[in-house]
């Protein structure tokens, strides 16, 4: 396939690297930079959004406030090109996709495989093995859509799981932004731990790792969909009174209960 | 030197297994199945607590709940071996060596180097390399008890800090308590993201480790500084509260000021 793919950090990044092997991968991106970095490693270039088209899939991994635009700057010659975002909010892309013209082919996608880093240096064409992706079809969306966005997320080594926009958003506040925020509040709270914050183990360590996102990106995720992020907070905040009360009125059996809950959630992961 | 080891889990037996090649090294723990599995690794073993004197130094990484009633045995017998306890907090620990005889030797000592998993089975000689080992001065500490501690601290790889009881207890209620009630939290919040929860990337699952934490340990982390870790969990929901007040009045420059101050936390970590 041809296999356009608009922003070039990470994740754009990490895709055109795992594709470039089996199919005609072109890149862009804003940044002049990012687009010498990819072609330094052998990802052939263009300047302008458009000239990703023709295609057969075009990949848009921009930041999220510039999906829908880039989405809008693509549809009207995408000429039967699948576009496909690897965002992490589905909604504004399914409400886009409703007004799109009737003959653009969109569907949403996500990867869930980033890291904290960010930009090309970080890109590695293995991020995806062995991670969900997640597709969300649009009213955009037919078979052959679907199968092209499904072949591209097999091919990387990604596990495919369809789902709407509506279910995606809600479990990603649960999944990524409440971890996000929870780990904010745990590092601001963990400055209380001088002189001895360097002692930190690998629990606060592996904790507060998502504190190292990008605080635009960070800032852009939550919100993004800040009513589903609002409520996944106010749950980790009733979790978190709870232990507290428990605690302070010293019902061991309580807390006992919960932490076995939480455990077996854990359990449920892999 | 001859080194005593009581409880034989994670911490034990890897402090175990990290001494046995420079040190004459005798294991002690309450459940069999422990004894047999050190046994079988080559640690010599005793049945009886007190058999691990006469010896320069007896290291007690028991449960929590068993080390002032560990050191109140063998104190009496001691005859000049240091007491080194190895648990997460380090008030009780001032506590009884502030009453014990007076010719006991007793400090405080905290390896930040835990993980969820338990028992002599995860022991691991190189668990403590490059990591913080806490070192709390009690009462009953002199130049020469520091001096024992430091060195086996030093010799199985870690990095020696000395701290009061009340710093530590105070900054493990950060950099531990909180933590794991945050990753709880996080983990029965978790749920509501059902049914994507098994697609959880790599964010989610760092976040909530912690929740594998076994609950009796988990508890016994928790109460044994209830005080400290409500403080702790308390500003964690302070802060949490302040991001969804954040979203909810859409003020994106607050929320990324308080992820900017999360991320300059992180960088002095390492």
């Amino acid at each position: 396939m041809r296999i356009g793919v608009a922003g070039l950090g990470l994740i754009g990044g990490s895709l055109a690297l795992a594709l470039r092997g089996t199919h005609e991968v072109t890149g862009y991106d804003t940044d002049e930079r990012a687009r010498a970095a990819a072609k330094a490693d052998g990802i052939r270039i263009v300047t302008r959004l458009d000239e990703l088209l023709p295609a057969d899939a075009v990949l848009v991994a921009t930041p999220i406030p510039a999906i829908v635009p880039a989405l809008e700057r693509l549809a009207p010659h995408s000429d039967g090109a699948v576009l496909i975002d690897t965002g992490s909010l589905k909604r504004a892309v399914a409400e886009y996709a409703a007004r799109a013209p009737a003959a653009t082919r969109i569907v949403g996608g996500h990867p869930m495989a980033g890291t904290t880093s960010a930009g090309f240096s970080a890109a590695d064409p293995s991020l995806f093995r062995g991670r969900a992706f997640l597709l969300v079809p649009t009213a955009r969306s037919d078979d052959a859509a679907m199968t092209v966005a499904g072949a591209i997320a097999g091919e990387i080594g990604a596990v495919v799981t369809v789902c709407s926009a509506d279910v995606h958003d809600r479990a990603m506040a649960r999944l990524v932004a409440g971890p996000l925020a929870a780990a904010a509040a745990l590092a601001v709270a963990g400055a209380q731990a001088e002189p001895l914050l360097r002692s930190a183990g690998p629990g606060f360590r592996d904790s507060t790792r998502l504190a190292d996102t990008p605080a635009d990106l960070a800032t852009d995720l939550l919100f993004g969909n800040s009513a589903d992020a609002a409520a996944a907070i106010g749950s980790i905040v009733e979790g978190l009174t709870q232990l507290r009360d428990a605690l302070e009125r010293g019902d061991r059996e309580y807390a006992r209960s919960f932490l076995r809950a939480a455990r077996s959630v854990r359990s449920e992961l892999s």
